[in-house]
């Protein structure tokens, strides 16, 4: 059903800024985690170069109801940018601008079409850096993350992305431009919409700025990997590690499947074993590691490598962040259905790795798990032949019974990716049903048209 | 103006559960930053016991437009908890239970009219603790911490209380009672409503359970202090700790005022001098303090004191921790008038210092200043004779001055205490219009009726 969308060519834009050509629709069509049945192009790409471009589109389309989706990189999982309600894809690409530096004060505004991995070269030369970022800020961008409240293998220490956003400039689905939050690292100045923006995919609103806060480039690291012939033993480890208060800077599990697949693409010869991947940040690491190993020596581990050099550690780290990629180039005949993200208490984790493992016996489905072990987020992947219906509910099945699980443990179906399109469902089970009215009532206050990103999050 | 509040006689609660006696309803009529002028008592005192009667209480109150302010320690500075409206002074205090503690998930659930040492006393026997804590952890309850986003010494290191809480029981102003956020320690799973109550200063629901994250306690601590002649010495001494990644747990600042102000309440005996206080923690912090010792003595510091023992410790920290009641007891014939709070960006946090003391001179006024220097947070006290109106008068642009330029560095006018009453006239200040309109239809989506504290944080 396509939706008028011509009045965008008589908007104060120039002609290279709107596109409804086929080709360019179906760039925005799909994310990464969007199944080929799911595509869904806009009815017109608008590249937006200011802050006054978004508003401008914003309040026309908001006059007509006509939905408006942000997209960036197009690395979500869940289809998160995907104008599921055609409309308009408003392309973020030309944000790409590191607006201020204020090493002293350590921190950065950006727009949110940036990069992280540019962010994190650019600022690397004043010994700062991101500890947020997740695994795909080689091509994922700084709007994206902070959409989806993204988080990565240094959560664990450093927190999630909400954590280290300080102010957001953002346009309201009425066109009106706000700025929430302040430079402050902290901040009790009325309610916290920053945070709400967080995470809020580009349904509250769309973000033109943010400033971000900077951590200091660890005095030293110590990167290390324990194999297990066992996955539980690995799994146990894990809880023990965080509650004897090792201060972890990231502690990763990744089961045996997960390695291979890793393999098959990164070339990194890891064993097929089941393995933690940790690393320790700081002063003086030598005693924190000692009391790391203490724990990990008391699981059966067969091996433990540690004092990788900066090559190395590398190595490991690429083996755990293309995993993505890695699982997408796996098999041509199947294509990634699931990608599970769940998370749940830390005394619950080894419990869950064991009952994914369990699902994949029962359903007989192979389901590689890994995941930010340090911080309880685990997650599964479920590859499947499009084609084959009745694999395809195998698959969505076994699916069901994890989150099932994760939430009856106090967890959640979520722990960084976001709800999109794909986990709606499973939203309306974790959550109580006044908690979404609640959320929608906020959204209704903020977007009465429904035009940010419609058809995300609520069912 | 009296609010008819005889329904409440009517609602399914025992008689001892309120009253409208003017002894009763004077309890409630000040906190602990209410000037005298400002006192103003509710119309009828309610003392639910259960969430049930919380929430019987508000769908009563909101059919009838009767403000409702939750009370519990009345710690807050910014008359946060008082009935500036009458109606109903609802009390907290029998929401004192310890629910669940689940240590092998580092997690307790809580009733919000806890205090905060009966929290750490009972945690502590698992070798846990709340690291976000006020420095009125020994009479604050935990609701109050959340409804302001309290913090306290140690969140330079861990963050603020909003970081710890992780899931809420909230009941809205129609009667209805949510529960959001989960256990899980991250969560992406639709809008983060836990962080939008954190803060919300009772204004758009009332907390009735709160799930909390715990640290384990550090396997090391090392606390000292460090006194210096000169005040802008120990001020640029912070910016450079921070910016250097020492990783400290608490870096707090005392200008040689406050000191002698401890001195008289406390009787701890610290020199009059501006002193940095810091505590290291963690395994192998030797490291981490020699990095600290080496930036500290390039700052001219008369003396650098550490290994104190737990006792000796608990000493330095107790002339920290009374601040606030030391202030209180300095001068029978002044009132604490303003209790400043202003947050900045670290590499302006020695300039606001020097700025502080500049308007202390200039308005010919004795204005002690302290803080959380580690995070920005910069403490101010403003004592005044309340008879003495053009003094007051004088205070109140004193604070203008110092709030104004704290914006000016892209800060906050508040850190950790809340915006209540007294700071409403600095938040517009301090947000835009369309912010503050943005957060008033959130209020307004919430709470429609406008019964929930009302008076608070907006003009």
């Amino acid at each position: 059903m396509p939706v008028d969308c011509t009045f965008v060519t008589d908007l104060p834009l120039s002609e290279d800024q709107y596109s409804f050509a086929d080709e360019d629709r179906a760039d925005f069509a799909t994310d990464y985690g969007t199944t080929s049945a799911d595509a869904s192009p806009p009815d017109v790409v608008v590249y937006p170069r200011s802050t006054e471009d978004v508003s401008t589109v914003l309040a026309a389309a908001n006059e007509r109801g006509v939905p408006v989706t942000p997209y960036a990189a197009g690395s979500g999982t869940e289809s998160n940018a995907v104008p599921v309600q055609g409309g308009i894809s408003l392309s973020m690409a030309d944000f790409d601008r590191l607006l201020e530096f204020r090493p002293d004060d350590m921190q950065i505004d950006v727009e949110p079409g940036v990069v992280g991995a540019d962010l994190e070269e650019y600022v690397s030369e004043e010994g700062l850096y991101f500890p947020a970022f997740p695994q795909s800020a080689k091509f994922s961008t700084i709007g994206g993350m902070i959409a989806n409240d993204a988080s990565g293998i240094r959560t664990v220490k450093y927190g999630e992305v909400r954590d280290w956003v300080l102010e957001l400039e953002v346009v309201r689905a009425d066109g009106v431009v706000i700025e929430v939050g302040s430079n402050a690292k902290k901040s009790s100045a009325g309610y916290n919409l920053t945070d709400l923006f967080v995470g809020s995919e580009g349904t509250l609103g769309v973000i033109t700025r943010a400033t971000l806060d900077l951590a200091v480039e660890p005095a030293e690291r110590l990167a290390g990997r324990a194999i297990f012939s066992d996955l539980s033993d690995a799994a146990d480890a894990i809880a023990e590690t965080i509650r004897a208060g090792i201060d972890v800077a990231t502690l990763e599990l990744m089961d045996s499947l997960t390695a291979e697949i890793s393999n098959t693409y990164t070339g990194t010869g890891l064993p097929a074993k089941p393995m933690l991947l940790f690393e320790l940040h700081g002063r003086g690491i030598e005693a924190e590691y000692a009391a790391l190993a203490e724990i990990l020596e008391r699981y059966n581990p067969e091996q433990i490598d540690t004092a990788f050099d900066a090559m190395q550690r590398d190595t490991l780290w690429r083996a755990r962040r293309e995993i993505g990629k890695a699982l997408q180039a796996y098999d041509p005949t199947r294509q990634l259905e699931v990608a599970g993200d769940i998370t749940v208490p830390i005394g619950s984790y080894a419990e869950m790795v064991r009952f994914v493992g369990e699902v994949a016996d029962s359903f007989d489905l192979p389901i590689p798990a890994f995941g930010h072990a340090g911080d309880g987020n685990l997650h599964y992947a479920i590859l499947a032949n499009p084609d084959a219906t009745a694999e395809l509910e195998r698959v969505h099945e076994a699916s069901q019974r994890i989150v099932e699980e994760a939430i009856a443990h106090g967890g959640t179906c979520t722990g960084e990716h976001g709800i999109g399109v794909g986990k709606r469902e499973y939203l309306r089970q974790e959550a109580d049903a006044a908690a979404i009215e609640t959320m929608q009532s906020i959204k209704s206050a903020l977007d009465p048209n429904n035009i940010l990103n419609p058809g995300k999050i609520f069912i």
